[in-house]
């Protein structure tokens, strides 16, 4: 019984080590991709294609680390928990990761285009503040930090205000000289993507508040806007 | 022994159909997001508005019940890919009930706008593709169907074509007529959220297969596209 416990402690070490790796991986990705699209480096865009598969590798790994140590400890309590949030949190990074490469995607057609430079500023921001609210809830999460957590789900609006104002900026833009429409509808998706990584953000922060207390933060204070 | 087992069993099966339930109450949203869209039905948008908090409701119940299930009988091999399964199927269900909202909020904006029948059609006709794709899906779930999933799987390509194709004529409308940009926008991000809840039909039948089998179906046959 001992050995038992003490190969699961271990197991559970491991997962959180594979998490924590995801983990920088993700946040690695969502950097780059901005860098890429913000400098115009289709070089580096392309690395963050080609680095996605490596975070999917990864969730597989993890999916299948959480499976096994359910069934070969059945944990309860906060171990039960550390399992299942394991599967969401690696279920978000890697989601992270396929918004990441999709805005590097992006990056590579609009670095063929003309430079749009006053829009390169508010989707520089949005992605900074993006990007630090999901090492805020990494951080949260590698430290157990239950008052951080809950300091980025509480925080949420703050993105989508920056969401709201760079699309009304991307509208006006493409209403103002029709060449701009196709790649602006890029950047278009770009915004949206980011969004959708502070929402996983919002999402890490939740599990990781459930890892630790058992208790579901409901009632999340999203603005009713766009969201989806 | 005998008696806990069949709790098990009895928790097995009304974990099977709150996730039918949550697969209907999701089928039911995409369905009626579309048609609001279509018939610019406002009323009908609203609903399906108002709808989505059951589903989420829905989702954490299931949750609840996979997790104490796990706790509760520590399953090992099929029950235990039964309980890890409906951790997935539901948050992919509640996901595709968020884009259905998110199109139903789309439909209420463009409603008020100047209709743009050419554009009708083809969204209507990727429309019902996705809701085919997530109805085989889900019957696929119900029923156990491997082949029925690997179907659903092996076919994910339809979607991705039918959205580039609606794309390049929503630009092509946009760069027309200036002043169809901000509603196009909108329908912009409809097409994208279809093709999300297309991509969540393949998840569903990824985890079917999965929970079946035990094996992952891998290198999953996307056409490297925009997705994200």
């Amino acid at each position: 019984m001992e050995h038992t416990l003490r190969a699961f402690d271990e197991e559970l070490a491991l997962l959180k080590a594979e998490l924590s790796r995801l983990g920088g991986l993700a946040e690695a990705e969502v950097s780059d991709a901005l860098a890429s699209l913000i400098t115009r480096d289709p070089r580096l865009a392309q690395q963050v294609v080609e680095r996605d598969v490596k975070l999917d590798q990864l969730e597989l790994q993890i999916e299948d680390r959480a499976t096994r140590l359910m069934a070969l400890r059945q944990p309860v309590a906060i171990d039960l928990r550390r399992a299942v949030a394991a599967l969401k949190l690696s279920a978000n990074l890697e989601r992270c990761g396929d918004l990441a490469k999709n805005i590097a995607k992006r990056a590579l057609i609009v670095s063929e285009t003309e430079p749009m430079a006053p829009l390169m500023r508010p989707i520089e921001r949005m992605g900074r503040l993006v990007l630090r609210r999901l090492r805020d809830a990494l951080d949260a999460h590698s430290r157990d930090d239950l008052v951080l957590a809950q300091e980025v789900w509480s925080n949420d609006r703050e993105v989508d205000e920056h969401y709201e104002s760079l699309f009304r900026e991307l509208l006006t833009y493409m209403m103002g000289d029709a060449r701009t429409i196709a790649p602006c509808t890029h950047l278009l998706f770009v915004a949206k993507n980011l969004e959708r990584i502070g929402d996983h953000a919002t999402n890490i922060a939740e599990i990781v508040h459930y890892e630790i207390t058992g208790e579901q933060l409901t009632a999340r204070p999203k603005l009713e806007t766009m969201e989806g």
